[in-house]
């Protein structure tokens, strides 16, 4: 007998149909003896619907209210679900983010979760009835409605699994796992068997759309183990483990490439010191995140100035950039959107010196130029013409050995412990 | 400068339109100087469409879930509306049920007020807001949501009102006001200036649809004047009022009729002391609420026992009825849903003993015959065949010449105080 947090995305309750099968699922793992909690996204589609219509009344509605709107659809989940339960004789009881507590930070739209009461998931568990909580929701100090932000269910889950103590934490999805590379993109893409919480954060932020980064940052403070599967079958999907836990090490797990990102580049800028600080400061005062930076000098004193910034920041930045580059006299501003970042990711990057050259060496055989690299102790990224993000994927897919489709056959192990 | 709480139905909020209309009325009496309170209800169709939702789940579902499904509605006209204050340049914030607080006792879909805590609302008027609340829902002393029944947002914005000791409380609908008669019905019906709280409990009770009954016992028990009137023009509408504030007493002020009943009868009733009993307590039990009752009086120490039940009720009466007849010996049970009753309602009735008479004469001289009679002290009903409802309405309203579309001109008047 376990303690299960289940949590359900939008695909899989899209519907009545769907939600019977998610009644099914938790009913089954209440009758091995379980106690369960079920966490849910609204309806597919849902959310970006109710955006749309207060976006009718409002290109910027406030803020506050917009919260208030969303959270009407993992209310009507969450009650369609337990309605659900209750129908085929399992007691149920839905509890929205102000019943639970889940108590948040006023940030609407991105409230960041301070605090959860347990205690009212605790009793009605004790009273032996399936939980079925309201994901993606919670309420301030002042009881309002606030919102996680997209993916935000996927925290409450893992964040309410942390509060109860779970002893598992089940992320139900419409896709069977995190793939060693957007099957999308490349067919030979293969399920991973186990990932550690650091790959999974490095994959999550740049494009591998399966959990949300703040969820897996949550799991992996409070050491809560995610399994990721699908709720349109049975098959096992891809735990989500502390390093340590992982049985087989590779030294890389992912290939992944995201298109969200815009390049400018400040051309023949004046290299005197304390010029990048000149240049940085306005773009962070206006709160958009630069991410990669490069600086290629020229002659004559001289330096152009490369760097991204988020695809919906591109416009606002740009207008800073050429402002800033008036003051201090650089010859002008360029932008590019068609860029794309592919990134290699693995635990063993850091004691694999190798990866790194196989990398740039694949990217040149398929004559792709790199625009600027990026490194973190398990990631390196290279910022390439968009054209070719599809191209890259699949190369270096093949090139370090992750095409093979017996999934416990990898080439390049990473042999040791933590460093 | 005054306290205005201002309800809008279904209707008045069905589409985005339909709700900046609204917002610019409330602004409108914001602009005046006034602290303006907006009670909601859901779009129109919404709820019916949760219901069938939930419905398609189980033909019972949880009551408590259904609460929590039909709740969605409310919340989101509220966030919607704020949302349009906002973005026309008025402050405003929602609060829902369990935001106010609303507090009711635990009979999902039928709860009952308790209690308002109006600190919330008073706290955000002093801030100069408009304040959007969520009609029809409230919340039990353990925070699980609840709500009113039928028509309770009216009940809500009549309870908030009467909390917060508003100057005035306008129910916007779409309809003009109180009316003589249902204009569908009756052509000639006319609107009314001002009705007394105890005559539209009478006829809110038995079929005109304008205010919930409940609404209107709380705007007489806490003495809050009611302004029911149009949210697609600019007329004045009908008042609801204490009966010593009626400037202009009418003997009859309005016509109604309903369809909503069945009638049961059994026969040849054997007529020993407490028989009526012996009938009517196993109805009781089934918490069926009988209304008219006659016995007609046959010889040989026999009776024919009829009574009315809700439509709704009937089956399950009607099988009561038949295992009680075969108990005392009775010959047969004949039901008929092809009734309606007809109504007059006038505080003068209680004055004017020349209502009755009148009101049976005109039926006669429609050839139209009378089942059953029952009275209230402003009340008299009658209850006949279906087919003839409508005729009925028509030629009392005629009788007691609420026909005259000179509104101020009515031959009965009821001339004294209240007795």
């Amino acid at each position: 007998m376990a303690l299960i947090v289940q949590k359900y995305g939008g695909a899989s309750v899209a519907n009545l149909e769907r939600i019977k099968s998610v009644a099914h699922r938790a009913a089954k793992a209440f009758d091995s003896g379980n106690d369960v909690v079920v966490a849910l996204s609204a309806m597919a589609g849902e959310t970006d619907r109710l955006i749309e219509l207060a976006n009718r009344i409002s290109p910027l509605p406030s803020k506050r209210e917009l919260d208030v709107l969303l959270a009407t659809g993992e209310q009507t989940t969450v009650a369609l679900l337990a309605m659900t339960l209750e129908s085929i004789g399992y007691p149920a009881v839905s509890l929205l983010g102000y019943q639970i507590k889940i108590r948040t930070d006023s940030s609407y739209g991105s409230a960041r979760i301070a605090d959860i009461d347990s205690d009212n998931i605790k009793k009605n568990l004790a009273q032996k009835k399936i939980v079925v909580i309201a994901g993606f929701q919670g309420c301030d100090s002042n009881e309002n409605i606030t919102t996680l932000g997209r993916g935000g269910s996927d925290t409450s889950a893992v964040a309410v699994a942390a509060a109860i103590k779970a002893d598992k934490c089940e992320i139900y999805t419409d896709v069977e796992g995190v793939f060693t590379a957007d099957p999308n993109i490349c067919s030979k893409a293969k399920k991973l068997k186990e990932i550690s919480y650091e790959e999974m954060l490095e994959m999550a932020s740049i494009g591998a759309k399966v959990l949300q980064t703040r969820s897996v940052e949550f799991a992996k403070k409070y050491n809560v183990a995610l399994h990721v599967r699908s709720s349109f079958n049975n098959k096992e999907g891809t735990m989500v483990l502390e390093e340590n836990l992982i049985t087989e090490k590779m030294a890389v797990s992912g290939i992944t490439s995201g298109k969200n990102e815009a390049l400018i580049t400040i051309k023949k800028v004046p290299d005197t010191p304390g010029i990048a600080a000149k240049i940085f400061e306005p773009i962070a005062e206006a709160k958009i995140v630069v991410d990669m930076i490069v600086q290629n000098s020229l002659k004559d004193q001289q330096t152009d100035m490369s760097f991204t910034v988020p695809i919906s920041d591109f416009k606002q930045a740009f207008d800073i950039s050429e402002k800033t580059a008036k003051e201090i006299g650089a010859q002008e501003v360029v932008g590019d959107k068609n860029i794309a970042r592919v990134s290699v990711t693995g635990i063993g990057i850091k004691n694999h010196s190798e990866v790194a050259p196989i990398m740039f060496s694949t990217l040149a055989q398929e004559n792709i130029n790199i625009i600027i690299v990026s490194t973190s102790e398990i990631r390196i990224s290279c910022l390439i013409e968009a054209k070719y993000a599809e191209l890259a994927v699949r190369s270096l897919h093949t090139a370090f050995n992750l095409d093979d489709d017996k999934s416990n056959n990898v080439s390049l192990y990473y042999g040791g412990g933590k460093k």
